[in-house]
This record gives C-alpha cells, sequence and structure tokens, in this order.
C-alpha cells in the first residue's frame, strides 16, 4: 500500500525472531506482524535498529522484509530500514527494499566514516533521487555519532528530500524546536513542508511528543505491548492527555524490563534486544527469545525478570 | 522565609547584571528580582549558571546573593547556587549563602576532577551534614560531564539528604522513568519521599516535564518572560494541556534570540546569557546587557536581533 | 604468500582510485601497489578505512581485493580489511577475503550497535574460529566509538585469537602499557605472546611507537610517501633515531596537507583522503584524485596547496 | 628565583599532603619538596591537578604553595597552578600566588561554562596582561573539557602571551605537528618563539616526547620516584635513546600502582592520587597517603599492592 502523507501513529520497529542457526524464523515473523497489527499500529518499520538490522546479512534482511511485507499484505504500510555506511552501499539496500515491496525508506547519516552536512545533505538527496520511494531520516547519535541538524532536515523537508523524520537523538528541545518552526503554533500545518512526517523514537515520552505536534512514535517496546502504545496514542488524539500520561506511565514500568541483563555481563542493546524478544516468547508470539550473535544471551534469573515485568503491566505470559 | 515541601512552580535562574566595570549593578539586580516576583514567580534561584555564577568572584556571589535576598525580602523563597569543583570548595560556599540568608542550597557533582558515584553521595551527604538547609541537586552534565544517576538520587531522596532535584540532563526518558518510580502513577505522592522535588531545567518541554509529573521548571528564559512561564504553570496546574502546549510554543519561539551571537565569533553560553541580558535591557529592567569577562559580547546586529524576537513574542522594548 | 610471525614494518593502507563512475580504477589501483612495492614496504593494507572501505559495495570491495593481491603477486603479504557493523556481516566479508588470496584478516569491534568487552570478545573468537586467516583487530575508537581494552588484547593475544593489533586509537600513553606488559622491558619477546604483531596507525609518532617497541606501522601517509616511511623504520631499526625523528619530522610537514579541504566545507576524513588522492594524481600514481560519493570533492584551490606541501617534502608534482 | 628562559627539564606536580582534618600537612609537604629537589628535579609545579588543587580551600591552596615556595628556598622554581572556572576567578589565585612568591602560573581554559577559542584567547592575554609572571597554558581536556588548538597555541606563543605549553591532552599526533610548527626541524629553534617550552603531561611517552623536541615533563609519577624521571631526562638528552626507553618502561611497570584501587568503588583519579600519596607514605617521605574528600581511600589490599609495586620498581618502602 501506499504511505498516506503525512504517516500518524505507532509504527513499532518490528522484531526479528531467530531459529537456532541464527536464521530468520519467517513463521514467528508472521505471527509477530499479525500481532502488531491486530493491536492497532498504523505503520510497521522493518529492518531498523531494534530489528538487529545491524546483525542480519543481506540475505537475512531480504527474508526478513519480505516476510514483514507478506504478512502485512498491505493492512499497513511497511517502512525498510536501509541501515549502512554510507550512499553507494545504502543505495545498494535502497534498491532491495524497493524491489521487495517496501512502502518507504529510513536511512541515517554516514557513519563509522567522519562525515559533515554537507556530505549528511548529498546523502539524502542522492538516495531520494535514485529509488522512487518516500524517504525518512532517521537520527540516531547514539548509534550513527552525529547529530542531523534542524536547519539540515528543515532544508530537506521543503524541498521534498525527505517525507519524514524518525527523532532518536533523545533531544526532545530540539525537537520541540524542530516542531515549532516546522509546524507553527496551534494550526500544526507543517508550513512550508505539509506533508511532513515527524516520529519520535523516545518510546518514554510519546505523551509530550504528540503535545508538541509530533505525527506519531516508533517504539521498541510497541513489539511487546501494541495495543497500548495504540491507547496511549488514542488518548493523545482525543485531547485527553492526562489519560495519555497514565498510559505512557504503564508503558515506562513495563520499559524497565530493558534492565534485565546485568550491565557487567552484556551491553545494553543486547539486554533491551534480549528482553523484547524474550517477553515476546513469553506472551506466545514467537518461538525464542534468542538475540543475533555477539549479543550475550539473557541468563535464566534475567528471563524470569522479564516474565515479572509482563505480569506487572497486565501482560500476563502465556508460556 | 522558609521552604515549602515540596517546592512547586516557576523558579527562575537569576541573571546577574554586572556595571562596567565587571561588578554586580545591585539596582538592576533589585529592579530583576522585582520584575520576576510580579510576573508571579513561586521561588528564585541565585547564582546559578544562568546567573553566570562561575564567572563570579567571591564578594561578586556574596553580593548578587544578598540583593537577591534583600529583593525578594521574603515574598518567595531563594535557592542558592554552590557551584565549585569538590567538597571543601561547595562547603565554603554554603556557610556563606546560610549566614547571607539563603532559603535553600544547590549544588552540582563534583568537577574538573573525574569522580565516582560513591564520592558524589559522600559530597552531597557531607553538605547535607554540614550546613542546615534543605538540599537540591543539581543534574547538569553539559558542565559538569557526569550524569547524575536515577539509582543515586532515588537513594539520597529517600534517606533524606536531597530535598530535591534540578534537572538539566536533557535526558527527559530517564527522567520520566525516576519520576515514575518516585511517584507512583497518578496519584504523584512521591512514594518513600513525599517531599521531594523535581524541576526541570529543559525550558522548552516544559509542559511535558509537568504532564509526566515534575513539581515546576527553572528557566533561563524566565528572566526574559516570567509571567509567560506562570501561564504555562499554571494551564498546566488547572489541566489546560492545550493551553499549556500554547504558551509553550510562544516561549519556543521567544528562546530563539540565544542564537543571537553568531557561533563562529562566541561560545554558545554567551550567545544565550548575552541575549537574555540584552532583552532584559530593552524591557527597560536592567541597564547593561554585558555579559562578565571573557564571553564575548553581541555585536549591534545581535542585539537588533533580539529586539526583533522580543516584539514577535508581544514583549515590545522599551528602549 | 603467507605471513612471516610477527609481521614488521611499514604496512600503508591502500587508497583506492576511482574512475568517473565511482567504479574501482584497477589500473591506477594496481600503479599504486607497485609504487608502494617499489617504495620498499613490508606489507599491504588492503579494505581499510583510508581505501574508503566504507564507501564500496561490496562488489567493489572485491575488486579492490582482487586487484591489490594480483599486483602484489606474492612480493609482500596483503592483509583485509572485512569492515561491518558485527559478525554475522564481517564474517561474509572474511570468508570473500579468504577465497580472494588475502594473507590476513583485519577487523574491528562491532560499531552502529552499542557493544560490550565480552561481546568484542566472541566476536573475535568466532572470526578467528570460522575463517582460517590470522587475524588482526583493529582498534579505532574514533570510527567505531569503542576502545578496545589492553585487558582484551592481551587474553585475546595469549590464547592465539589475535595474531596482532592495529592500534588507531591514538592512546599512546594505553599503547605503551601494553607494549610493557606484552613484551617485557628490554629484550621486547612479546612474553606469552612471542608473535604478536603491534602495529601503530599514528602516522605522526612513529619513531616514537617504533621506539616503544612497536613492530611497525600503517600509515595513511604512507601512501604518498612509502620509501620516507621506509628510511623511518630502517633508522629506527638501525638504533639511529635522531634520523629517525628528522624523517618523521619531514613527514610531519608533509602530512600539513590533510587540511587541503576547508572544515567548512568538508569532512576531515573527506579532506585527508581527497588530499592523498590527489597528491597520487600529482605524483603520477594515479588517473584521478576523486573520492567515494557522498564525500566532497578537493577544489582547485585545494589541489594547489597538495601540489606547494609536496614540493615542499621534495616531492615534485609530475602533473 | 626567575625562570630560565625557556624552562627545561623535569617538573613534577607536587602532592599535597594533608592531615587528619583535611589541612595542608606542611611539614610533609616540606619533605617533599625536598625529596624532589635531591631527587635532581628542575622546578616544581604546585597546585596542579596531582596536586588536588580542585579540592583544596583558597586557605589550603594559599598554604600549600608558601609551603613549597618556602621549602624550594630558591633551589628551583615553583611554577603555581591557578586553577578556576573562568577569568575573574583565576586573576584572584593569580594575585595571591604572585604575592606567595611563584615563579610562574600555569592556567586552564575557562572549565564548567561551555567556552570558545576567542573567550579562550581573551582570558589568557587578561591574565598575562594583569599579572606580572610568566604563563603557562595547561592543556588538559580530560579536566575541562576544551582541547586548546594548535592554532591558539602558536598566536599566543608568537605575541609573547604565552611562556609555555603544559599539555595533558593526550593528543602526542597534535603535539608533535604543534613542535614541528613553533620550532623547526633539527634545530628546534622554536622559530618564530624561541623561548617558548613545551612541557608534556603525558608521563609514559616522555622519551618520546623528548625525541619530537618537548622542554620537558609533569610527571605526576615523579612524586614517587623523581630520580628517574630525571634519568629519563638526562639520557634523552644526552641522545641514549636505548637508556631513556629502558628507564621509560620501568616507569610505565612503577605507573601501574594508580589501578590500586577497584574501579567499581572508586574514580580513577582518586585511585591515581591515593597511591603515589601511599606510596610516598611508605616511602618515609610523607605521614599520611590520606587524599581530600570526597575521594575514597585505599583499602589495605590497594595500599599492599602499591607497596608490591614499588619493590617491583627498585624502591622498596621503608614502613
Amino acid at each position: 500500500m501506499s504511505l498516506t502523507a503525512p504517516l500518524r501513529g505507532v509504527v513499532p520497529p518490528v522484531c526479528t525472531p531467530l531459529d537456532d542457526r541464527g536464521e530468520v524464523d519467517t513463521a514467528s515473523l508472521a505471527r509477530l506482524v499479525g500481532h502488531l497489527v491486530d493491536g492497532g499500529v498504523h505503520a510497521l518499520f522493518a529492518l531498523g535498529s531494534t530489528s538487529e538490522v545491524a546483525y542480519l546479512t543481506d540475505d537475512r534482511r531480504a527474508t526478513a522484509l519480505k516476510t514483514v511485507v507478506t504478512a502485512a499484505a498491505g493492512r499497513v504500510p511497511v517502512l525498510a530500514g536501509v541501515i549502512d555506511t554510507t550512499t553507494p552501499r545504502v543505495l545498494a539496500h535502497a534498491r532491495t527494499a524497493a524491489e521487495l515491496g517496501a512502502d518507504a525508506l529510513v536511512a541515517t547519516a554516514p557513519f563509522y566514516t567522519r562525515t559533515h552536512p554537507n556530505e549528511i545533505a548529498g546523502h539524502f538527496r542522492r538516495l531520494r533521487a535514485d529509488v522512487d520511494l518516500p524517504l525518512f531520516a532517521y537520527d540516531i547519535p547514539v548509534a550513527v555519532h552525529s547529530k542531523l541538524s534542524a536547519t539540515l532536515i528543515r532544508e530537506l523537508a521543503e524541498d521534498g528530500t525527505l517525507a519524514g523524520l524518525k527523532d532518536s537523538s533523545g533531544d526532545e528541545g530540539g525537537l520541540r524546536r524542530l516542531l515549532v518552526e516546522l509546524g507553527g503554533r496551534g494550526g500544526r500545518d507543517r508550513g512550508p513542508a505539509p506533508h511532513f512526517t515527524v516520529l519520535t523514537g523516545s518510546e518514554l515520552t510519546v505523551d509530550a511528543a504528540l503535545l508538541a505536534g509530533a505525527d506519531g512514535v516508533v517504539p521498541g517496546l510497541g513489539n511487546v505491548d501494541p495495543a497500548g502504545y495504540v491507547r496511549l496514542y488514542d488518548a493523545a488524539r482525543a485531547g485527553d492527555w492526562t489519560l495519555a500520561a497514565r498510559e505512557q506511565e504503564r508503558l515506562v514500568e513495563l520499559f524497565a524490563l530493558v534492565d534485565a541483563g546485568p550491565e557487567q555481563e552484556m551491553g545494553r542493546s543486547s539486554s533491551a534486544l534480549g528482553s523484547f524478544k524474550e517477553a515476546l516468547r513469553l506472551l506466545g508470539v514467537i518461538d525464542r527469545g534468542a538475540t543475533a550473535f555477539p549479543q550475550i544471551p539473557l541468563s535464566a534469573a534475567s528471563a524470569a525478570s522479564v516474565a515479572e515485568r509482563l505480569r506487572g503491566a497486565g501482560l500476563p505470559p502465556v508460556r
């Protein structure tokens, strides 16, 4: 399906279930897509950071994307991450994503290499020119170690290069400034870039982002509790901010499951991704909670703490 | 006056007007205090980062604090920053602040030296033990280059070391987690630390912080438009989040005055502080817009852009 | 040819000349290999950061590596960079490199994702287990944003996982500690890891690294002046430290060509790589000085400054 | 005594022994000065980072400096650190240092506040203009979180603002470029700034710095083993680089005592300073090994590991 403009709502970055050889478990992934669509989400983001895209070979990336597109079956649009170090490598992923039926592309700034705003602008413009799909900029300094400036985003929004922004920078003050500059107060008409979409990746402050005029959210935790994020989104759209905040607070408590893996044993990313997948396993959505190598697996004790958190949030494990 | 517990509301960090020799312009400072109290603010924070505390000799710090306490005249409480590298030096400032009539102290983690959570905990405990005033932790990694962890803050809140937190970390997700952990959802009773105050220093997302359960805000821009922040606070307290967001957006637009000084010529801090002071001069509150040496002064063109921003926000210059 | 153990000497990271469509210019690359081997270098490092590996599609990587292996023709060993985000993707590159005739592999820690020492250890162990080639760890925090600890390097050196380290961390004090711990003073027998190679990527302090017991250097500038680095290495091996320092100083002056591109226009990496390639063009070694997209090309004025630097270092342009 | 120009040699940053109330133990400090001067050092640096200047109240700073000046008794020059956040506060320390008989001042860039090269330049120029003592810039990004650029240092060297640089940046490549630019190759005549002194604070690579043309070193470890650093310096001056490297390697092994305190219990700075002081106590130079509050003291086991290291380096404890 083609993207509505602007894209709005809850757009979870879809976890990639793996089998015991590290291959994509397509049956589990299809069930996960069903779980998300049934939960009411508005679109899906395949091959994002939460999808462990950095750990997937090109073949596995293709399998994962194909599976998500097929399982979504046109009910919601599918955005595809095209994550690689620089333009020539990203272009290769973008062409594959287009062939596999993605409805939009999500690309970061160049990484590994040190880059420059002029180079980042050229990067996004070339991607947009060479592959005919709406393009979202993915601002994620924790991964790529540069920040997309508001000036650059506005320029690329106004000249039509970008269809939107996924802001995982954690800089909520900067996002607020961008939203005010883009959208005008009150009306939120996005001024000179009326169809530009702003999605926040800050899953703990979604009520705040929506109050500030963001169009939606890309919550990793939305894999586990898509219906919760949809309730939060709906409450915000209805102007019931107190209800939105209550739902956000429940999700903040649930989010604590990302601390399941001890810091001395594994990376924060492995702990978070492992806990999301373990939660999905406990909820009966996917078959195995394993993350991709070389991430450290959760211990049995860590997995038990995930189960505890699920119960606390009203999502009792079924196994 | 003694602090109500918990402290709530708008607590601007008071700018320190200077004369042409770099001495504190006490007449201007007293007028500024009047401007703030008349604007409806709930407390004053003297000797904070926005007060240029890092640029003031001990004598000038004393003069500034004395002036604020006298001008406040018990109408609102006065918090005093006690900013220095480590405990022995901070203690000296703390004793002076107590003698000069401060109602509470605001201290950062040690800086210049590399520190450790165990050392930071000892630091705050010693300050609390040795000077009998409520103590606020000031989390400002951009200045001190370490972050106060939620675990540490909770421990020091629950054992009574800290009366509150001023969070200028910019980590809104972390703040949200802390608020949920401290306060419980809905009730916001701060659980085991019922009188603990959480103030945000993120002046562009105050509506969001209040929606999340923060008690108030310490806005540098509140020097220029205290009444605006009070309106925002009142709207939030009344549950009118749409009105709060509109007021916040007006303040976000006004905030753009901090970019008055060109990045190639001066630091971001000098530009922001210079523009706040120039705005206060243009509004007739203080006599000179000068910042402390070695900050670079705003050019005439930069000052003109400040005037323009004031007009745009409905605060026309009077000179 | 197989690697002597330990590898010693000057091991330039080979630039990748490109044609006007961005494809590898194999004729120029073969000439560059000849230029380096004729300059006396002891091995070649293909597909490193200076080779613009982050900008090369998989096909171009294969072409570049094949060309270097063929042109080297067994005269010196060829190390191949296998640079990608995580183990599964790096393994794919490693298998290709083995098929194409590389004599050793050079891999970084995982990047893009946040990682952990336990995960990094697993990463190198898996690479070593799955592909039967000597493995070098590439410590380059400026690119991957984590630092390999001395503890980890020693562990992986002593258990035979690693054949060596390429240290581009810039932490010369840490390198000195590692060398003392590894090698014992004086004898420099590398104690429990007698065949372990330590190469520095700090091309401005090679005399110092050799004095400290490093085995060799991987200098980007060595593309332009391989004979200079070989003279420096030979002087050091002969114990003529004053001569080594003089040669290093000449190379430090030449190195200033990396500043050819203005900081406001392009990234530091583009300026450095563009100037190396422009210098190679001016010296008649390669046909075009172009860097890969989206790097900003050097202006004519910048190129002229490269020519000036070459003349100053006694390397007059031939075009 | 007045400074010879340029200052050359071993200039240890003098530890500040404390009594059980945290006051300066002047008898121990005088003995430490004797230990250093007897060890052959060429000057003393009081009130530096290793002196715990950040932990000393103004009174204690004065006591420490007075004690060092008196004990040095004109045998070697005394440089005084004037460490504080910005110019007005640093000036107050500088005037005191001049009154107390310091021979030169050592100042960092502004810290706590975000600063700018233009502001840093103004800062050093004002210090030089207002207090008539030779001024050294102290480049220590780990403490002040900005780096002094080579461009700035050269400008301030050439216009006479600075008498020298103490480089604790750890950027040895940058230092090499600066030395080449300042001094010309071979001759090392410092070109347009013939009397400019460059001291390295990188105590593990002193042989390298001297080979590169630095004038001397400011080694924290020099408190413990001044004679070792003097031997290293003398070997380098005599052109016996192999001997210099052997001595450096012995000192690198001794330096491992800084890891005495476990990372999970205390900061790296506390561990290093605590181990230097414990070593001085074990060697009979000072009475107590205590560091200033809130640093965590070394445990008995940690202290024992310091004794072990001393023995290994041929410096047997006397208690």
